[in-house]
């Protein structure tokens, strides 16, 4: 009796004991362990890097850190920064350093009183990689000296067609051309385009001043036969890139900071507008906001980037993703038109649930999303389930297009964009940057060079809701992903069309996807497509070898349009397309760029619904 | 007793057992384990590069790999090589493709049987990293089209100053610039000198004809002040690099292949002589043959780089390394001039011993070797045992200057180049490719800001013997290690000086290391210094704040100078000096260049000993 009490006793302690280690263990799983930057950081301190460094490496020691960053304005610098090589989605690649390592944590939250970070030169604000459960919250990211160049128009002289800059910022005319310096980095006038101040957006019918062309003239090339290889060169990589053509863009001081320019092959802008410059294409999207990469559950909420030489938000492989009041907005009392120089988002191969909620995108000069994947091309095929890839497209080298289990589907581009076969990977061994071997579980039947690539387990489902994208070059949104996706609440401007559904375009960026349902509801279009003739409101762009109705379901209700132009929609191949309970507005804000358009342009529909939409009696409905 | 008999059976069996296991782990570890390359590449393959690295990977998988190369022409390709970022010291650093990977091996064995590796684009033949006992021979390397360029001189105008040129590769004059386009690289005119085709080395006095300034005009620069940073920007690094300056020398096609030079700043080369160019600095060291890092006991023999786009071999943080019958040479019946564009071999942070016989060493566009340590200058002082460094030279990024356990010096450079206080590494942290975080064991006193500090322990003992190192731009050999040297059995012939003890000099390479213990002997010196004025046959260069006697003793014995030019020796703050038996001859292969130098030019020598040495009574001896 005394043992069997005993043993209950020993039981009970076990228990007990069990129960302490089980609550700790959850103390310490759910309870944060804070870190206070002011811990770390010493007094006028000019370079706040080496002592961020410090405090994410003891964060690294933690279990559930959870950085505090007090108010106030942090300096980064590259030159004490952390450094790795990095393959970046529509970037271009290479070492880039950061005072935030977010690599390889498995919990961390870094929560700023609003903090203002600026950065100078080339750097990546943040890199997160191969981490889950990671909260950004609280602070704003910008340059001191940001990495594209604005410039206002002073004067034109219609007969010489040459116009007159402004230029505030540091430059050199060297060999004729005008260059624009920057800490560790300098850019050409190359991708150009004009802005309006008077609308801080990008300028009406500006394509048809720019983007201006540097080097326009042919040069003189000799004994090209030469140079004969068994492989094709690629054009857009260096050096190939800047073969063959020259200056015809020149540059004269008129006086300090006034330049005259020769030699441009459009219109000429008109003074007042602001000419903004972020250079050479490979050369210009080499410092990002926040690149995420191999990550899950990812939430940045009251974070704004004021700019960034690349996108605000670019993430690839990765699941789950929520990104509230998460804006790449101007910065109150700055005289910038522009933002970031490239997408004030992106999404290439990820998957679960991407969510953006409450966000102002503005004056970035390129797209406000893009939801997608990526297409390979098939280079070798090494045995029965085994071949090599390549990457089309140069800013996607070292993607990770697939790991071991992911299943894949090939298309035969010329026949259908359909995958005639899907297989499941083996093994993947990326030779190098555009060159990988994949083994996969079956025999690949029919596979050949040529044929196209792509990750069928890598889409995610999307949902956009109560942001504001506006005055942006290029589009709205771009989606390409067969998962739910609902735009709901928002209010959009853009230069281009708001919302565009790629579809099998994988000859230049090479990005995949199809949408398959998606709902439009309660948003305001005001003004876009704007920039130029030919762009409605909501579009497609289906690729000719495409199946009969690559698009599945999209819905477009209750959306008020209030536009200048009567381009409002032009969808094609499109199994279920639902149009009702919208409003069709003329804003009289531009005058049409295509008066022969209808406000519904539709080709190849399955099934058309039109319901109830009012639309001004001004522009013919279809 | 049958017990004991059983028990003695058994215990004869495990030892059997164990003698047999222990035969078969010999054999194991004695036997290499063969792969022919001939059952891995298919009929015809136009890329060898596949097929190599599927042995290299099977090799891998093997204790002692022995891979056997056929004879035959093999030809390798970037496009599906192997891709690895490599730091790389004296070259530019990125990522580099190869179809060899030698990383991470322990015995490895390539024994090919005179098989010739042709390479096409930015390779790197081989990447040896991580590695031990590894072993290369029977091979020569080449490149299909080089990665640099020669143009014959073939007519000159005194008058407007100008000299015309046949360029039978591949090229483009853009923005009237001339630029040689190659597989996937580009260069301009920049880093040329001429070379004479009669005695196929670099043209005598060639200094005041080359080399070419492509950009010597000052271009606009403004508002520089603009571009304020708390860090000063390095001048060296791009884009600085190329900025206030811009193009002087001018391209105008006369007909194809006929390219006449404008702007020219120093005399017209001679009718007939060819000119050498590898373009821009930072850009022109991408694709050295044979790299080497973080290895040991490394043998290479029967081996011929016949081209290399950078160094011949290069080898850092190594122990132990014998090149033997390593040549770095023109291949017979080609007409090229030049072989590698930059040292035939450069040992740098190497210990052991380092070692170089039967070595022909021609042609370079830079010296024939060059053994050395590495400064770095303290950047920050972090704590009582904790300092930031900077590298000092942009070519020696990423560099492995130290690990745990090295004995590092510390030098006030305008104090004494001695180091005033030595530590042992605790930890390094390599933040980015330049700034490092280094704790020592002990409190390091007076260290501070701008200090340089030195890796004592990675110093290697060197011979080189039955070489010969000759017509190639720049020194025959530079010594710069504390360890036993032996120079003996060698001919010489080398635009500059055939051997060079460089001390202290801190100012723009970085490179560290004192002689201690020297000895030339029984070598030939037959016409070195022509290319200009004030090259010493055998010279040191010692920083002014040096202590007394930097170099410890060199004995300078046996050897015959068969020389254009009385200047022999230039030799200065050395302990013990002893030159003999020495035979110093007038060549009359080229004018004096420094008729006002003697052949023994000597300074602070503490023991100096003068014995039998016979000097041509046409010059001054001392």
């Amino acid at each position: 009796m005394e043992s069997h009490i005993k043993t209950s006793k020993r039981k009970y302690s076990i228990r007990l004991f069990l129960v302490i280690i089980c609550i700790s263990f959850l103390q310490l799983q759910s309870s944060a362990q804070k870190l206070y930057f002011k811990n770390f950081i010493h007094e006028n301190e000019k370079d706040a890097t080496l002592s961020m460094l410090e405090m994410m490496k003891e964060a690294k020691k933690l279990q559930h850190p959870e950085i505090i960053i007090e108010k106030g304005i942090y300096h980064f610098y590259p030159q004490k920064a952390f450094e790795t090589y990095c393959f970046i989605t529509n970037h271009d690649d290479g070492l880039r350093s950061t005072p935030f390592p977010i690599i390889g944590f498995n919990n961390l939250s870094i929560k700023a009183d609003d903090a203002q970070f600026i950065f100078h030169g080339l750097m990546v604000p943040f890199i997160i990689r191969d981490s889950e459960n990671i909260h950004l919250s609280g602070f704003s990211i910008d340059w001191e000296i940001p990495l594209h160049s604005e410039m206002k128009v002073v004067d034109i002289d219609e007969d010489a067609h040459t116009f007159d800059i402004e230029v505030n910022s540091s430059y050199e005319i060297r060999n004729g051309e005008l260059i624009f310096l920057k800490e560790g980095f300098e850019h050409n006038l190359e991708r150009s385009i004009c802005w309006d101040p008077k609308t801080m957006a990008v300028a009406y019918n500006t394509v048809q001043v720019t983007t201006l062309t540097v080097s326009g003239k042919e040069s003189l090339k000799r004994f090209e036969e030469k140079l004969h290889s068994i492989y094709q060169p690629d054009p857009q990589l260096s050096p190939q890139r800047f073969q063959g053509k020259q200056l015809s863009l020149t540059a004269k001081e008129l006086q300090p900071g006034v330049i005259r320019i020769f030699g441009h092959d459009k219109d000429l802008p008109k003074p007042g507008w602001i000419i903004v410059a972020k250079g050479e294409n490979s050369l210009n999207r080499l410092a990002p906001a926040i690149y995420v990469k191999r990550c899950r559950d990812i939430v940045v909420n009251d974070v704004t980037v004021h700019h960034a030489g690349g996108m605000g938000f670019v993430c690839e492989r990765t699941e789950n993703v929520t990104l509230d009041h998460f804006n790449v907005a101007l910065k109150e009392g700055s005289e910038r038109m522009l933002t970031t120089t490239a997408d004030a988002t992106h999404f290439n191969n990820c998957r679960g649930h991407v969510e953006l909620k409450n966000c102002l995108l503005e004056n970035m000069l390129d797209d406000g999303t893009n939801v997608h994947g990526t297409y390979a091309r098939v280079a070798d095929v090494l045995g029965e389930n085994k071949i090599g890839i390549r990457l089309g497209y140069f800013q996607q080298f070292g993607f990770d297009i697939a790991s071991r289990g992911d299943q894949c589907g090939f298309i035969k581009e010329d026949v259908r964009f359909t995958p005639f076969l899907t297989s499941k990977v083996k093994n993947i061994n990326k030779l190098n940057k555009r060159y990988y071997i994949i083994e996969f579980e079956e025999v690949i039947e029919n596979v050949a060079v040529g044929d196209l690539m792509e990750n069928l387990d890598w889409y995610p489902s999307f949902t956009i809701s109560n942001c504001t994208i506006k005055n942006n070059r290029a589009r709205g949104i771009l989606l390409s992903t067969p998962r739910e996706v609902i735009v709901e609440n928002n209010y959009f401007s853009n230069m281009m069309s708001s919302i565009l559904f790629p579809c099998g375009f994988a000859n230049v960026w090479y990005e995949s996807g199809k949408v398959k349902n998606c709902i439009i509801r309660n948003n305001i279009f005001e003004d876009s497509g704007y920039g130029g003739k030919n762009m409605a409101v909501i579009a497609t762009h289906v690729n000719d070898s495409e199946e009969n109705y690559p698009i599945g379901k999209i819905v477009i209700s209750n959306n008020t349009f209030n536009n200048f132009d009567p381009y409002i929609f032009d969808l094609e191949r499109i199994d279920s397309l639902i149009i009702e309970n919208n409003i069709i507005e003329k804003s009289g804000n531009y005058q049409e760029l295509n008066l022969d358009k209808k406000v519904l342009n539709v080709n190849k529909i399955n099934h058309l619904i039109l319901k109830n939409n009012t639309v001004t009696n001004e522009w013919e409905f279809n």
